[in-house]
């Protein structure tokens, strides 16, 4: 059972259009989730130009009610090793979600220097489970991922913000489905915001923007993921994160720009 | 004198298209700096959609030689907070750089919280100037751009990187022009790639994708900037940054994704 495929799967019709579903389930109050969003346009984008996604960038638009959604993506450059195409999705005509992607494959070997060490984490039965706090309880939505949080991280739950704006720990989707290029679009943006732990008073956090930096193809099993907010003033916040896989290696970087609402 | 307004100056054709010039001079051995280039198409969009750069990036497709080049503007929304808008800039007909941004003002005030210091820096004349390496002297550009570097970050000049692919230092444009949101682009490519530090053989490093928030329009004075590669594997590697002006402001973040060429 593949159901975060399934959740994401579009249909080809014509044209460099593409039909897809903004499925129920996948939301945060009934605003799709900003990383799902995404992997349905990624999916569509990736399928037209023929390879998986490496660097996507979304703007986010208008929030997205669970609904047929439309695909539209346009071919800027085929090259030898990357393509470049650009995508808009829309819900009932009105557009949602603008994309910008780079697509190709990694090519292992040659010079490697890694700076940072992998998150460290305990075993992923003794994290802890992350219901979005104050947005109202999401059981769809958990019971496609499992996000298990660092217990120090998920004290803004019961209002004991750790006063850091981090929030780390494991993914996964349900019944073990591997996570691709694609999935990794979710994984970006399935956390809380760490500025939930920030100690500001935070309700829901638009996302502006979202950048999502493929670095390699996950090996089976949970994904240790760290996410910090660095930079709060002025209206925006930065939300920034890292994934890696089972066998130690970095899959994914992202970062966001989101509205800092006033209280 | 204002060079860089000058050498980024656009002329609207009308139907969204602008009509710009590639200068002689903003290039590392006869390829458009990045950061420039980008400069050119976001002036073009700020133009169109009536408002500053808010978090715009850019996927570069072709090497950008100096010459006539042709940006077309389209608006996807212009919403009451922001507006979004994409552009492609061409030169002989060819796209060259694709863009996606949202564009609008800061709100200043509200919650803020800031996790990092600004990067500690001695005096702007305490740093050494900065020849990008083993590509060919560029006198032209550091005639209009003053990039000065902490001392123990220039070592790779004369073969000797300090092993922490880190780069910071400071950033003016000549005859004290003032930086503005559309030079923020300069800024954040306007460094040697940090991997010149880590003691991997490097050459050109061509970035396939730049992303720049810009978080504050800076106070007067030299940028205190600060960039640094975190993750180099399989082919590629980030390029993370950010810019503090004289008050203490984080005023860009920025991030790259380029292609680690084999030696």
């Amino acid at each position: 059972m593949n159901r975060f495929a399934d959740a994401t799967a579009v249909r080809s019709i014509g044209d460099g259009r593409y039909a897809g579903v903004v499925h129920e389930g996948w939301d945060i109050g009934g605003n799709a989730n900003g990383g799902y969003l995404l992997a349905i346009a990624a999916r569509a984008m990736a399928d037209a130009v023929g390879r998986p996604p490496l660097t996507v960038t979304a703007h986010y638009l208008r929030p997205a009610p669970a609904a047929d959604c439309e695909i539209d993506v346009a071919m800027v450059r085929s090259g030898r090793r990357l393509a470049t195409a650009t995508a808009s999705l829309s819900i009932g005509g009105k557009s949602t979600l603008q994309v910008l992607g780079s697509f190709g494959e990694q090519t292992p070997g040659g010079p490697s220097r890694q700076m940072e060490e992998q998150v460290g984490l305990p075993a992923y039965t003794d994290c802890v489970t992350a219901p979005p706090p104050n947005e109202g309880p999401n059981p769809a939505l958990m019971e496609k991922i499992d996000v298990r949080m660092l217990p120090e991280d998920g004290g803004f739950r019961s209002g004991e913000p750790s006063g850091r704006a981090e929030i780390s720990g494991w993914f996964a989707l349900a019944d073990e489905e591997p996570v691709d290029a694609i999935g990794l679009m979710l994984v970006a943006d399935a956390f809380p915001p760490p500025v939930f732990n920030s100690g500001l008073p935070v309700a829901w956090v638009p996302t502006v923007e979202l950048t999502v930096h493929v670095r390699g193809v996950p090996a089976p099993g949970p994904l240790r993921c760290s996410f910090r907010s660095r930079f709060i003033h002025d209206g925006l916040l930065d939300e920034e994160g890292e994934v890696w896989d089972s066998t130690g290696t970095l899959v994914c970087q992202s970062r966001q720009l989101a509205l800092m609402p006033r209280p």
